[in-house]
């Protein structure tokens, strides 16, 4: 029944229309199973652990897809590297898995990052790697609004339209806001997210840290478990999924 | 005779052929005088703090220039900002100085970064912001062997053809090399450097990080003051030039 590989990708979003394979539309997903016929020579489906919107980035997405022939792993690196040169995505590690490994169903835990450029004026050296916000920040504020988000929770309020989920029931593992010079840098994980439930966290928190919500208002909104009353999403461009952790026998990858 | 100010500039030079005005050629330096004129209605000429070559990046050029008429320091800063939107070019501040102000000769101390990629895969997230290095490099022994580099040294082995300075002596006052998950960061300052003398020095620390060389071997080819005997010159793309530093009365600016 053919091999199962496990791929470790990193992608700049920003000339893709996200992740997932779409008719007569550049994606990640297509790009990356065009990159592995000139070596395999059979038609290849990638899948991924989720899908990524429009603009937003990832430094470790994860991917599994089977082939019939047994290949060496670097080998498919380096082909999948060579063919997709002239696209931002980069395969970071091949490794062969046990044929129960699958990059959605697998995973215990999705880490993403958040990127906000917190300076009057916009960034020139990460344009398109960073949301803007021109006020200043509060990072201690968002940092503090942000810890009332980590449990299990209904987020009914950060749930975007077309969620397929079935329930608006999540558990956060963790979330922290930091500042790095002109960075703020918001990283959060949990098993999994609701649609856009990221951004839209994020976008609510930089109305804190502007100083538009207390940390109450910002409790109230989560509370009412209403899409309408929380804050703007914030701009794919700042979003990075960062990692993907599996479970033994699944372990997390150790990119070299 | 009018009034001087100084601005402190970011810019990707990616798409630049440097700083300094050519005929023909689009450069930071064209671009900074025309995005004035909106609001000036005079053509103006800019100095800057030194040049800096085609795909060399700049988190913090100064440069100072001269207008007849009196103007608000923060308004010109928009006008310039909004004139350059679409060219990856930030003015930073705008301050008025003493008309004895010189970008370039009152000039203390210049500040330089390298960022090395340093990963097998290049990377997709900063294309054109970082050289790339395929090997592993040993971080510490290119930091050891920097230290070699620092106070007042002939410096003929790290010069480039075309370099207009009338010595080749030059004080280093620092240089560092650390590592920072993938990427090597080189931090180094003097007054001024010779021509491409950052990315002399950085092309040849490589040369130890990756083991060609020995620290012994570094320190002969610096000591044989001959270009043709130290290693390549490190690609424009990985370098920065952070900030120009200012004495009394012209301290270094902060930036808001």
């Amino acid at each position: 029944m053919g091999n199962r590989y496990k791929v470790t990708v990193e992608y700049n979003g920003t000339p893709f229309f996200g992740w997932q394979r779409q008719e007569g539309l550049d994606t990640v997903q297509q790009r990356l199973e065009e990159s592995v016929v000139p070596l395999t020579k059979e038609s290849i489906v990638f899948y991924g652990s989720g899908r990524t919107d429009t603009g937003v980035h990832a430094m470790g997405q994860v991917a599994h897809f089977d082939i019939q022939k047994d290949f060496d792993c670097f080998r498919l690196r380096e082909c999948m590297n060579a063919h997709l040169w002239s696209v931002p995505i980069r395969v970071l590690s091949v490794e062969k898995v046990p044929c129960d490994f699958d990059a959605r169903f697998s995973a215990v835990e999705r880490f993403y990052r958040y990127k906000i450029f917190n300076r009057r004026v916009e960034s020139c050296l990460h344009i398109d790697l960073v949301g803007h916000v021109m006020y200043r920040l509060d990072e201690e504020k968002m940092n503090s609004a942000a810890k009332w988000l980590v449990g299990k929770h209904d987020f009914s309020s950060f749930r975007a339209a077309g969620c397929q989920s079935r329930s608006p029931l999540k558990t956060l593992n963790q979330i922290s806001v930091k500042r790095e010079g002109d960075l703020i840098i918001v990283e959060t994980s949990a098993r999994s997210f609701l649609y856009r439930q990221v951004r839209n966290m994020v976008g609510s928190l930089i109305q804190v840290g502007c100083g538009r919500w207390s940390e109450q208002y910002f409790c109230d909104i989560f509370d009412a478990k209403d899409r309408t009353r929380a804050g703007p999403t914030a701009s794919a461009c700042g979003l990075y999924l960062v990692e993907i952790r599996y479970g033994l026998p699944h372990l997390h990858s150790n990119i070299v």
